[in-house]
């Protein structure tokens, strides 16, 4: 391979690489200040394992949430693991 | 529970719950942009695969690089898999 071909595909991947580490910089950041809200959150008082499965929870098609809850309750019921439903609003006191 | 503090907490997690969506959003953009950016590389020849391994090794300590390498040859040797080692430059031609 020529020596300016071989510079110019040297001087492509260095420039994809840059890129693609810049992006992954952006990225990184944007994960700590996740992490910061739920920290955050818990500071308040909110529980960061729940939040998480609202945030999975919101993102789905409701038709989908509904089949997928329908599975797990066949699954835990099948195991003996059934939970009785509890009045939203009512809780440990 | 008094419902003036209970809005409040409402209004808390609420508040919570969507600066972490406006994140996670952006996140899959960069997500999205980095996967463009292997896609545009592979376009150009090189091999994806191997870019997120460049990228990788580059965020890694030199002294951690050198020990899993060596740690990697080791079993690879143990397996009898050791691979002679190929000078720079020289390839499939």
């Amino acid at each position: 391979m020529p020596d300016a071909s071989g510079n110019v595909a040297r001087d492509h991947l260095r420039s994809f690489i840059e890129r693609i580490e810049r992006l992954e910089e952006e990225k990184a950041t944007l994960m700590a200040d996740i992490r910061e809200v739920y920290a955050e959150a818990k500071g308040t008082g909110f529980d960061p394992k729940i939040m998480r499965q609202v945030v999975r929870i919101r993102k789905m098609e409701p038709s989908d949430r509904q089949e997928q809850e329908y599975v797990l309750d066949t699954y835990l019921s099948a195991l003996g693991m059934a939970v009785e439903p509890a009045e939203a609003g009512e809780g440990a006191e």
